[in-house]
């Protein structure tokens, strides 16, 4: 495909419009959403007015007058859409790593004498840190297995599942439902981590039968650097769950100041401390940019950039890279990595032109595909930046400083 | 003392000039900042900067080029004179609660087969709720025992004592020397809430023996609303510790993505998810407000602010109201209580008027001294306007809507 072409592909395109929510750099083509979103063009004057007209002017008041006490469920109910789960079943709270813990510990507490957690190896390391961590603390068994082998491994001794929906790394996806249905069956309950998939392709947490699951706030939600991540229970099982890092933000009645600890109901138990303020309404400002926008149409678009990318650059750069993501897109989330033995020095040459992916070792370069925010264009132009620095290899010493121009 | 009288004082505070590091709003009368500090006057400008420049504008390249990756220490280290401790031995992460979470579990942990955490009844909510989840968790027995009794409770089943240095409510404050060498006595390990003490009086952890500590970043020290919390752990014991909620962030090189954790040295281990980059922002400009302050100077004021607030009250109201909190400074924080039947009602009626103190069940209101930012001449007109409510017993309906005028 030539560039005019995709062009004439992103003149047609339903989701254009929604690159005016991003404020994004000249000259760059931005294929990182998936580990930074960019920033939503709402968030600077979110932030301000957060800073300066509610802490500056209206000070602890604030706290009823602006709703802050609020905020960590009526923003995670901008997140329904998105995942497919009703607003009731999620929360913004802490950070992904922490929420992990929070619900794994939960799990393994709704499961008592079943002794382990299983999950797959190469998972993303936190989740596996985490649930270490965790089975130290309680004597549990953390059993890692092959991806492909992780349902074979759910029994009537596990107590928790726990996987990345789809892998930081390659973008593999779970069968969400295959698992789901068979950790039901074995009497398991499955934690997902949801930070590579919510935001990029489409999710229907309810229908798939999930039960519980956490993920990130800064990658495709656009949520700002560490932003906040979130928590689903499925309706059901929150009555049955309890915090085990219990804090007067999930008291039933917090400004009463009692001694013993009464959960509030709902999904409100599964806060602990105070919430940063400032955070939730960088993270409010990401998720407003979903607003209006089909799941079905975003993943679509997620489809037809990654198939374009893998494409265009097998076209052009043929054996000199080798695709190390599923080339089906049902199969994967919306990035793809390519492997080459110069990955490293190649990812640092496209940065030198203004294409930014990343690098994972040892050899994969991975490129995120942002349906808000990325057009086909950019992505004829960055695979054309990249034939043309694995066809000159000059990746040691780049010579082109200029930054990519998409237009 | 006359309101003329108090200005003049304030022409001769070493720290007035502090209070141009703050934005508060005309006729107002902050006495809450124990419970939100005050906006400080270069957080929008960091704010936006983050957001703009560094995360609009070179996104993911952010956490090396403007060291985002090092900020939990890098900040940290600003607190280092402020309560006293080596800049290595401090960390920025999550909220109190939950980084009071990991420092008891850590402890429990240190201290094996010891089977209970003491602590004091009507302790910070928060941190008994923690403290019972996690002894939930664990199998451990929480005590909770009057003030007055908490060394005696201190034996050789402790593994960990938990207490609030400045209590919440009433302002006094324990002797930290005194349960320290207790706690080291039976073998126990300490983890003290600053919560209320940090940037208000006079903290050297280091000197009075502490090995433990947790403290909130959005009272005294103007990091914003729920602003991150901070760890601090004596350098002779964290080689010893572990952070139970282990996460990539606290890995020894989180980007290498083993399978495998290994703790960093020092504090780093500590972390756990990604932090807010926002809210760490928002948190450097609060802690800049200290910048160049002697805390020596710093609590003399607080102290010399309430002082003139209890002697102003009580001469001005007589026996309207009863202090409640303990008369000497020496033995308290920088806010002192005042009980009144109708303590509720007449908070508002101040509120209404301008001075904003909190309310806390049943009769107690609070106010508290920000020496950064309060002046003698606010405190006597604060303590006039209470009298004037208390004298005409107006608070029901208040009649007086305009705001205070200081000026």
């Amino acid at each position: 495909m030539t560039f005019d072409e995709a062009q004439q592909l992103d003149a047609t395109d339903a989701l254009a419009f929604a690159r005016e929510r991003f404020r994004l750099p000249e000259g760059v083509i931005y294929l990182d959403g998936n580990s930074l979103g960019a920033l939503p063009a709402a968030a600077p004057t979110a932030l301000a007015n957060t800073a300066e007209r509610q802490w500056g002017e209206d000070l602890i008041a604030s706290w009823n007058k602006h709703g802050w006490i609020g905020w960590p469920t009526r923003i995670a109910a901008k997140l329904a859409p998105i995942v497919g789960a009703r607003p009731s079943e999620l929360l913004i709270a802490d950070s992904t790593s922490v929420c992990l813990f929070k619900l794994l510990a939960a799990a393994a507490r709704a499961r008592p004498g079943r002794k382990t957690i299983v999950t797959q190896k190469r998972n993303f390391p936190t989740d596996l840190y985490v649930a270490q961590g965790l089975a130290d603390m309680l004597g549990l068994t953390l059993r890692a297995v092959e991806p492909d082998e992780v349902i074979g491994a759910i029994d009537a001794d596990t107590a928790a599942v726990t996987l990345t929906h789809v892998d930081y790394r390659g973008g593999s996806a779970h069968d969400m439902r295959a698992v789901n249905d068979a950790a039901r069956d074995a009497g398991a309950l499955v934690v997902w981590d949801l930070s590579h998939s919510a935001g990029a392709i489409e999710l229907d947490l309810n229908a798939s039968g999930a039960e519980l699951a956490v993920g990130c706030g800064y990658k495709y939600l656009n949520g700002g650097p560490g932003a906040p991540a979130f928590i689903y229970i499925a309706q059901a099982l929150q009555d049955e769950l309890s915090n085990p890092l219990q804090g007067w933000m999930g008291h039933a009645d917090p400004f009463a100041f009692d001694d013993d600890y009464r959960p509030a109901e709902g999904m409100l138990k599964f806060l602990t401390g105070t919430p940063s303020i400032l955070a939730l309404a960088a993270l409010d400002a990401g998720l407003a940019t979903f607003e209006g926008i089909a799941m079905r149409d975003l993943a679509a678009k997620s489809r037809s950039l990654s198939r374009l990318f893998i494409d265009e650059v097998e076209a052009r750069c043929g054996s000199e890279v080798r695709l190390a993501s599923p080339r089906d897109p049902m199969h994967r989330g919306s990035h793809v990595v390519f492997a080459h033995p110069e990955g490293y020095a190649v990812m640092q040459a496209l940065i030198a032109r203004g294409v930014i992916g990343d690098f994972r070792a040892p050899d994969l370069m991975r490129f995120g595909f942002a349906p808000l925010y990325n057009s086909h264009a950019e992505i004829v132009r960055a695979a054309e930046i990249l034939a043309a620095i694995l066809t000159t290899r000059n990746w040691d010493q780049p010579r082109f400083k200029a930054r990519a121009k998409v237009t």
